[in-house]
């Protein structure tokens, strides 16, 4: 068995999993998707879990990206310092068995840039540059709880941040004085827009988000708040990112959930920057198929 | 039984509240303050509490301000729009019973400057004033869970907004993953004006709240996190707050707990802008008088 035959891939995040058996030529010959995130393991259960992976796909070799390498999985696979690159992350596998299963690490940036993380991006971002949809010099965003902003330069990660925005959104939502009002679903329509409008005019988070409510006791519903919430703690992350990347990027690459994917764009838009965007399942098998290419 | 004579002046929030006997001459005959705010008041229980405090403080009459004024409180008193100064809230007090109850309006703004609401601090505003311990052109900040930044124009309060500065960091401390990082209490330490300088740097918010999170799996634990996050926050609202003020006040009167009016005061001296702190009792006091007056 080596990398060059089959092998197995997988994407395994806190909440959900994602596993693919990849043939000699790149093509996947099964896959499933569960909800066995990491949350899902008992302690001690990771083993089993790979054993039960390998009963649906086949005894082939296994890399596994994403929260299975944190200290609240599998093994800690300890992070990569950027610059890095696909040969980066194959030499720094924390191999559960060598040459059979191994955990792709995750990557850091210490220093000046800010001290910052990243675990199962890096697989997608550079899977996105070697399937050659994201150019070796680009922005690349990927929205979420938190949403990274990497910086490629000659195909490597060469520095990226980490915005808490889509935490702090679902903190308002969930258990802020602003809950009673963001019940409806966001949509990149007139009230995000308007927000987006509100971060790049540079109105402040906090006292923009007190907006809502005075607005709401006021009768001055003018947009719809959940939209409008999004649009400016959004806008805010675009901005700021922006601002932040030093190369000035006007297009911009979107690696994600398609609804969050449609939000960023739109705020992009807004500003006359472009964007495209790439599947997060190509990307992770890009990714990994990189790496395997290294072992 | 006339406002000249003793009178009852009582601040009534969602938490908590405090009431006083105040005399002809200004004097405090007797005071008391408990923790019976408005989520513990039973539902048209207030003609009962109200009877209550007078049976402590005797029969005279009172004035309320506060939440007690709210759609959750005993009765809401509509806001007065600002410009808005003592007479204005005098002039529109809701009254339980005329003469005798009455419940003091908060304040709104709406148009340009943008929606906001206040209700409680204009009171003391008003009163700090009135003690000639703020000038009647001054920029005034209230910390709190909702901080307000009051400015007032020949005694006037003319513009005002509100920053969500309090309660977003107690959502973070309560139920974000940076929780466990925020357990220490937050001090105008080298962590907090490690994130203030931060903030006026620029640092966007969402992203300067991850890096405590890097930090702390990176082992760089340089700051203390809770201070760092508080000052990120403040530093971030004192940022907003003296850049929107278009008289480019150099001092700013602070009002409200002396824990948060240190923070304040530190954020903004490492800007430059010294500070005064007003006593929010003597405040309350003040403003209630001045109304009272005016009856």
């Amino acid at each position: 068995m080596t990398w060059q035959d089959s092998y197995i891939a997988v994407d395994w995040g806190t909440t959900n999993r994602r596993a693919w058996r990849v043939e000699a030529d790149g093509e996947i010959a099964n896959s499933f998707a569960d909800d066995l995130g990491l949350l899902a393991v008992p302690e001690g259960g990771f083993p089993a879990a790979a054993a039960a992976i390998r009963q649906r796909l086949g005894d082939h070799p296994m890399l596994l990206a994403g929260m299975v390498g944190s200290n609240r999985g599998w093994r800690e696979a300890p992070y990569v310092p950027c610059p890095a690159g696909a040969d980066a992350l194959a030499a720094a596998i924390a191999w559960i068995e060598p040459g059979y299963t191994g955990i792709v690490p995750g990557v850091c940036q210490t220093g000046e840039a800010g001290a910052d993380v990243m675990r199962g991006e890096e697989v997608q971002v550079l899977g996105a540059v070697a399937l050659g949809l994201a150019p070796p010099d680009a922005l690349i965003c990927h929205p979420g709880t938190h949403a990274k902003w990497i910086r490629l330069h000659d195909g490597q990660i060469a520095r990226f941040h980490t915005m808490m925005t889509g935490e702090v959104f679902n903190l308002l939502k969930t258990h802020s004085i602003l809950a009673p009002q963001l019940t409806s679903q966001v949509l990149p329509d007139k009230g995000f827009l308007a927000g987006v409008a509100a971060a790049f005019a540079g109105q402040n988070i906090l006292s923009g988000l007190f907006g809502i409510r005075a607005r709401y006791l006021l009768g001055e519903g003018s947009h719809e708040p959940a939209s409008f919430a999004s649009g400016l703690l959004i806008g805010s992350d675009v901005r700021a990112a922006l601002a932040s990347d030093t190369a000035r990027s006007r297009e911009v690459v979107l690696i994600g959930r398609p609804d969050l994917c449609a939000l960023y764009e739109a705020a992009l838009a807004a500003h006359d920057v472009s964007s495209r965007r790439i599947d997060g399942n190509d990307a992770v098998l890009a990714g990994i198929r990189l790496i395997t290419e290294m072992l």
